[in-house]
This record gives C-alpha cells, sequence and structure tokens, in this order.
C-alpha cells in the first residue's frame, strides 16, 4: 500500500509537468514562471538524476529523466529563445 | 557522498518554489501557470506527504509539506481569488 502510494504520487508529480510543457507551447508564453524557480529545479532535477544513478533506483532515474526534459523546455520559451 | 547528492537535490527542488510564489505574490499573476499542473502537482505532493507519513520519512514529510503550502498559494492566485 505504501509503495503504491509512492508510485502514484511520483508518476502524478511527473506527469504533472506535461501540460505545463503543452501550455507554454500553446501560448508560446512563460511570463509568469519564476526564472528562479526554472533554475533551481533544473539543477535540483539534475542532482535527482545523478542521484538516481547512484543508488540505481531506476523509477527515480526515469522520472527525473523526464520531469528534466520538461523544464528544458519550459526554459527555452522562458529564456526567449523561441521569439 | 550519495546521500549527500539525494540532499541537496531535495533541498533546491523544494526551494525552488519560493522564488516562484513570490514572483506569483509580487505580479498577482499566475496565467501562464498550467492548471492541470498545478492540481496534478497539489495531488502528487499530497500523496508524497502521506508516503512520507507512511514510511515515517522526516525529510520527505518536510520537503512536501512546504512544496505543498507553496502550491496552495500559487493555486490561490491562479484559480482568481486574488482578484
Amino acid at each position: 500500500m505504501g509503495e503504491l502510494i509512492g508510485s502514484l504520487a511520483a508518476v502524478l508529480t511527473t506527469c504533472a509537468f506535461f501540460p505545463q510543457v503543452l501550455k507554454c507551447v500553446k501560448t508560446k508564453s512563460a511570463e509568469d514562471l519564476s526564472a528562479a524557480w526554472l533554475l533551481m529545479m533544473g539543477f535540483g532535477i539534475f542532482l535527482w538524476v545523478v542521484y538516481g544513478l547512484w543508488i540505481a533506483s531506476f523509477p527515480i532515474l526515469l522520472s527525473n529523466i523526464v520531469i528534466f526534459v520538461c523544464l528544458i523546455v519550459l526554459m527555452y520559451y522562458k529564456f526567449g529563445m523561441a521569439r
């Protein structure tokens, strides 16, 4: 039961980034996203990927690689390369 | 070393939400935040809190309670109660 709750939590907090990416792609706007949030999340999630490799945890690795890719797309919109 | 990387990752992905909350409070705008992202994150992080209680992990509990409170503030701005 505990593992089920944890897995559902991980799936939700990972997949949550999909609609955010879609929204930014559609509106071509990331004005209200904080640059500091994006950079801290980017570095933090990168460290989660390293941690996932370190402890050889496939779920941590997969979930954080997916979030990292989403953050890269959001950064693309935030830092103006799309304009 | 692995635990240090994981702890730094947790601190970063938690504290990342502070500048995002500050930005929304200052600009009173959360237009570019995806409603689906907020709701899925809200429910997912809530489940992380339950998981933290379940496995009695203080770091998971603390980190996710902090993020949950930040998300509540972001929802307040997103869903128009501030206007």
